[in-house]
């Protein structure tokens, strides 16, 4: 893992305040306060060797994790269950559609999702971790974000979880409990699927868990094992191909560092072996990733040749 | 309206017989007790001009109306509120798709069925129906039946409503109300197109209700009328062009008769001015049409010259 | 076969001024010069019995046919090889999908088209005529049109074919060649459908080919036969379900007369055992219809009930 | 760059001897000679440092590329326009859908391939190659192919070139000349492409061309530049993400090295700063995938820890 020292934080405060020329740009979305402060509030922090960290611009501010928790859910349904049975019911490539769509469950084997990164993928991944009902399968979650994160507090906004519309998911829940893919109620295995979704962090946080996973499963400051070699070899080869919706090839190819954004406008990012970095950036583009977010990674990225590939 | 007399009573017998040699071709379906003599139990009725009749085979046998109820429910809809406010909701065009298909409602216009001959179309049908919740809506449809067949006696088969797989069209529900083209609870909207489904019929009592669509909405014993003019052309119109499942263009040209088929082996069957048809035939092709059934439509169409274009 | 008369001509005469008002309604395509003075040239002929007709507007303007010859190539197909074979190579279903698309060759059975109305469809037809090559096979369609409109001097726009862009159509082709749903070259398949869409008619003409399939293949004038009862039967209905591409549904709801539309704005429209109607009004709207076509042809059909079920 | 050694040598032979085994499997297809013996002739090469070579089984066999040549195309390709110019006609998104798939060019932008990597994507990349005509255009590939291998004798099979089947290559490039993303004719764009799928090698030639990949562009003897930094960083993030047809997320899971497959049951494989592998296996899965090659490759790759996240 790199240290994280003075330089960086120059780097970061520079491409901070290059965004703000662009605040005007891309859409804001519902799950944000949708008003020109807002839009002003990029963030982003990298934690490295020993939690080493730097950050700039709105690094503290919180937002929902959205879809970016669907990278943490698969982690953890792959401990309980092992990529065997995990991917009996859901597969390993991209879809070619985006996150929302029913559709694509019509496609190939009918009822089982393209991957994990879909909305009715991390659906079956939420449903695959052991527990005896929602509350214990919401629970395990948490406790698995927090321990991550290392904020015991992480708790989800329950505003936003009751005010949400669920109906999407219903649906692409029903499908699949149509198809036999999962098996069970509304409250055990679609609430705490939706509930994570409203769990809050900052910057720093998720940089922190991203730091997790370049540092092969284990915490950068303890260095004990959170997460085994094989799953984290798992979730960020499914990152690298599927995390950034469906622009998640031209990711690669310009960015090229393991990913998943949400539409809250976060992003993790995972620099093996070196870093994990944290941004947020609400105002989305037409696939439903932060626009700053993306060109802030990308600069990041060939400023310090952090591509898989470089 | 033709006369139903002695000579067509022969032709029926004759057509029946035939199909006991085709028996063993197609599906049974969990909607009938699948055991070779169910299998044989195919029949047909025909009803014209005051009521005059003509049956063969087990036309006397009960089965759920399965799909057939999409027309009346159409009828229906279309009496309540007319076809400016129908059509805002549901398409008119075929959709080229299976009837369960979810993927088509992410075609042309997100969450508008193609017409409501498919599951997502008749689901909005029924939840245009006027009524203050789900219990008066489908006691209107019930009523609406009873009046149409002339048995007041009509009811739906518990036991099968209560057996049903009710995730596939739960999909279909939470879609289309995501996207506002339903509003409103599963119990008032879903539950009574779920339990139309079931309702229990015989073949004498659907010819009965093809004959008042034959004689342009009026009862063929009483004169009464039942159904407006333009609601039973429109009917009539979708019946023909998306009434067979995604053999409808085949089945016009081959039999040529607005019809409406169902997973149960029924096909209540129109013949404007002349006679309206009842038919049972449990066993089903891929489509999800009866066998037999097709197979003695045909027979009696190009008999009796009834198509379209003859 | 109605009389046409002088009542007739004044219906028309309304309904064409009428339809000045919505001159500028609707996109002019390249089918056609594209300025003001052609959009006002919109026109109507009627046909019925013995040849006594009735028009009103620019009913000698001439046009070429473009999709509406797909229906007359339909008819000779069906009379070289039947409907057995030829109905091996294209289906009777509606597509759901636009007339030009190819991805709708991918769906269902690989490489063979829906039905005969959407381009690829109608290239089949062609294939199917027969001949020894290509200069025979526009031959033998010529001749069929000269001889069902009356005019011997009847020819196809060589300017207009050799500038047509022909690269889509060459890619269907080639995608149902590779599957073997077509076998021989492009001078000899292709050709021969390209040129029939730039053969040249008027509305009386297009009103006369219409008339031999209202009064069931025969002339009407000469009552010489042209087409047999079972071709007529399968054009006709072939004719509602898909004739008026993706709005085929929709305009057998509002107009219910087996129709057949153009890209230069032509409609042929069929009443059986009544008359034969030829259409031309150059702007279209989204679906490729022309806009003053369908709004003249709902009025004449509310106007004298020519609706199929009326 | 690693070195290769004897120990490597000695796993290759245990990886191959176990093929063995299960010769059985999978399909042959055309594009090798259908009999027992060829099956078993599987081969595997693996190039390293300043040349450095094991190989083990039928290393010294030739095979046509087929899709294996997409990759070198693309580089060619970049080198001569640049990412800027060739990506605004081809997309750099994992498409979903089979390689030879026509609909897939419907979707998203019409007419514009999803990447370089299936059939519509190669030929757009083919036609970015400058040249005066198609002579040219594949005088240039083939000099490229041969300069990186090593071998100036490298040539392609006419006799299969002559024999193969055309169309549906035919059927891309005019539905996308039809969309002005290609301009020009069969003979200048169309041939080229088609030429170099059957040019002819084996595995160790394939060995040394992903060596290069491997070694930053530069060749591993000589230490000359072939391809620049950027093209070879598109190339590898571009195999890994769409590489192995619709097994390409799978495989990164299971493999973890860029790949590129062809339907001969040849595989290139590019261990980044370490080898190059070349591999053929000719009987294939499903997918179009080499299956004594794809059990290989995971093989090796876990022996030695050659994934990306490893």
């Amino acid at each position: 893992m790199d240290r994280i020292d003075e330089s960086m934080s120059e780097t970061l405060e520079e491409i901070v305040a290059g965004e703000r020329a662009y605040r005007h740009e891309g859409e804001m979305t519902s799950f944000t306060e949708a008003n020109e402060e807002d839009q002003e509030q990029v963030g982003i922090s990298v934690v490295g060797a020993e939690g080493s960290i730097a950050q700039a611009g709105s690094a503290e501010r919180r937002f929902p994790l959205e879809s970016v928790s669907k990278a943490l859910t698969l982690a953890l349904a792959l401990e309980d269950v092992g990529p065997g049975v995990l991917f009996e019911r859901v597969g390993m490539e991209p879809s070619g559609d985006p996150y929302h769509s029913i559709a694509t469950l019509e496609e190939g084997e009918v009822g089982v999702p393209s991957n994990p990164m879909i909305n009715a993928g991390a659906i079956v991944a939420t449903a695959m971790i052991r527990a005896r009902d929602g509350e214990e399968r919401f629970g395990r979650l948490l406790d698995f974000f927090r321990l991550l994160c290392g904020n015991p507090e992480l708790d989800y906004n329950r505003e936003m979880f009751e005010a949400e519309d669920k109906d999407l998911n219903r649906a692409l829940f029903y499908y699949m409990r149509n198809h036999d893919v999962v098996q069970g109620g509304e409250e055990d295995l679609l609430v705490p699927y939706l509930k994570q979704t409203s769990i809050e962090m900052n910057c720093r946080e998720l940089a922190r868990i991203a730091a997790v996973l370049a540092n092969g499963g284990k915490d950068p400051e303890s260095g004990e094992r959170r997460i085994s070699e094989e799953t984290v070899r798992i979730v960020l080869t499914l990152m690298l191909t599927t995390g950034m919706y469906d622009q998640s090839g031209r990711y690669a190819v310009e960015v090229g560092v393991p990913s998943k954004s949400g539409v809250s406008g976060a992003i993790l990012a995972v620099v093996p072996e070196r870093m994990g970095i944290g941004v947020i950036g609400p105002a989305l583009n037409d696939h439903g990733n932060s626009v700053a977010g993306l060109r802030m990674l990308k600069q990041f990225s060939q400023r310090w040749r952090l591509g898989m590939f470089n």
